[in-house]
């Protein structure tokens, strides 16, 4: 899933809340990738949305007013894909694509 | 929030799949609208992702790939916001508008 | 299309911007539906591109940093579809759906 | 902007037309990266709806429908932000964090 989750009533400054749903993220022990739109994380579907729910309660904690955007590619029997989706189209796309 | 879940191996006729989705939305309980795009429930976060789960694990018996897309604004104290947003952008659109 | 367009450094109040855009999309002439967490336009590429870079250049005389999300379900030789697919579904999903 | 184009008429795989989309987003001369959920593409309003009509124009010829996710963060005066804003929750979530 790819997801991106800020406050609307702290202002236009995101970077602070991005970092500390980050380190949740990250303790989560899941694979994930930050990009400059979102986090890109893989695990199984209770994995994930346990994670949103840890993410979502810590932010309420500091906001009245959450705004969360979640993507999820949901495919059986598919691991490791962070890394072998951006493979499979660099390998088709060419040698000069920069991914 | 507002969400979409098709299944990306069934061709491009979603309707069916809406439709099975829809009334897993409907027997919730939960206050919802259907919209072109989209379907938009009201309620609790838990309740919101014991929904979304539950959609899912139908889904998944039929597809093994999911698209799922989901959107929360998460407000606290605030309920009954399914009308109350559009009367709200009604009024000071003006009369002229249609929503 | 479906999109909604905030912007991020005006507090947590959005009915206002909401508005003043809904006015831009009617007076497009292009069908719309507003909805609790977006509007919904239907139309030719080219003519929601310009609707959305009006909306845009709008917007930006008030803000500096501007959120906004659409999806576009672009499909040959279809219109009608705001309709359409909500009838769609509502018939596969039987009488008691509140559509 | 991120954006995600697939067409939903031609089976559940992907790679080989976002990799096609990527040779155009490629010779826009923007700067982008590609993730596992979608490509972000950093450049002005209209260059960036130019480059969306080009992958769009490009992919009808192959497909009847499309599916199209756009985010915006449009910011006035920001440039080279897909390296600082990685840099900045980085900072922020300390060294540990992959990113």
């Amino acid at each position: 899933m790819e997801f991106s989750m800020i406050p609307l009533d702290k202002g236009s400054s995101f970077s602070k809340y991005v970092a500390d749903i980050l380190k949740i993220v990250d303790e989560s022990g899941l694979d994930y990738r930050l990009n400059p739109m979102g986090t890109v994380v893989e695990g199984e579907w209770d994995a994930l949305l346990t994670l949103l729910t840890r993410c979502f309660r810590s932010l309420e904690k500091e906001s009245d007013r959450i705004s969360l955007q979640v993507k999820f590619d949901c495919r059986k029997g598919v691991s490791g894909a962070l890394e072998s989706k951006i493979q499979s189209v660099k390998k088709k796309a060419g040698h000069s694509i920069k991914v």
